[in-house]
């Protein structure tokens, strides 16, 4: 069976196709404009009612929510590919942990930045110079914390790569590639080397591509 | 084993209490004063580096985040007392679906809700009021959805009582009765009935007098 996953071109699909790639799950997508509003057609809207990409397919099967989706096939493939959610319930709790922060702690503030300073324009507002300094501080903050968890751990979980780490791939691309603050990684020894580690994982530089 | 919960005060430690009471698991707790800056104390922050609440401690084990300690009891005793993720891991899948959805898409609207109407004099700022407008109305679109599904299915995510549930159980609570807004629940039928069945159950009737 090969899975379907609408709205490809977005960062929080690539979360999903990536997470796919590393288990060895084949996919195909389906492109979703969110600019000219296919994202609010009644078809869409009845995979999706928020109007939020991504949504994935998979026979008769619909979920949406891109880290419900990630943990849907990271349990499913438990045992193909790369084990994305450690090996004990503990480890699991570890990795709970960290991809809800990465959700409630990290992602707020570089999708703050991401709208702000790459799609403004082609959305039509004029981006918000304060809400970029505010957000760009804020995340600071967060990566002084990542910079002393990573002292201590290779990854953010533990020694293993898991979807903790994965869910910050696309986002932080945008960071460190079209909004031209790599130095927010680069000035953190650890960070910075955890982000080379993880952002030259295979299954990456292909969905990056895409 | 007791497990210990900082910070049984605010309403995502709630969250936690009411997963532990579902479980039948033992809990003692431990206050964390916000208003008084206690979260910021060295030996909090060694426990939660973000100063958040809550944190549980369960022997050697430390782990934090709301809805990351929910998965981890709801799976560490997935036989004993409510079962909170779904049979199957499809089921698995549309829990997570919904929890996701609670923490992106309405958890936000009623946090800020939340913040400006109740705790904006005792934190020294003044209410947003245009924040508070904009937050209802935001939570509104979000609550007609809500309708939609559970005019299909008993629970969020299907005909089962379940984390996704449950993790709206503290917010709600403070929506109906401090800030007056019951209006938003009771104006909606499938609504209604859901927050009549979730809220009065045994374990919340308990966990939220503490």
């Amino acid at each position: 069976m090969v899975v379907k996953v609408y709205g490809p071109r977005y960062a929080s699909t690539k979360r999903v196709l990536v997470c796919l790639a590393e288990k060895g799950v084949e996919f195909e997508t389906s492109p979703v404009d969110l600019v000219k509003g296919e994202n609010r057609n009644p078809e869409y809207l009845g995979l999706q009612p928020f109007g939020a990409v991504p949504v994935i397919q998979d026979g008769d099967y619909t979920l949406f929510e891109s880290r419900a989706i990630l943990r849907y096939y990271a349990e499913k493939y438990k045992s193909q590919g790369t084990d994305l959610l450690g090996e004990s319930i503990e480890e699991r709790g570890l990795v709970e942990q960290w991809l809800e922060v990465e959700a409630q702690n990290y992602h707020p503030h570089i999708y703050n930045l991401t709208l702000h300073i790459l799609f403004a324009s082609a959305l039509g507002f004029p981006p918000d110079e304060k809400l970029i300094k505010e957000s760009e501080e804020k995340l600071a903050k967060v990566l002084d914390i990542y910079e002393e968890r990573l002292s201590r751990s290779k990854y953010l979980a533990g020694d293993f790569f898991s979807l903790a780490d994965l869910s910050h791939l696309p986002f932080t691309q945008y960071l460190v590639e079209p909004m031209k603050k790599e130095y927010m990684i680069r000035s953190r020894k650890h960070v910075s080397a955890w982000w080379d580690d993880i952002s030259n994982r295979p299954s990456w530089k292909k969905v990056s591509l895409l």
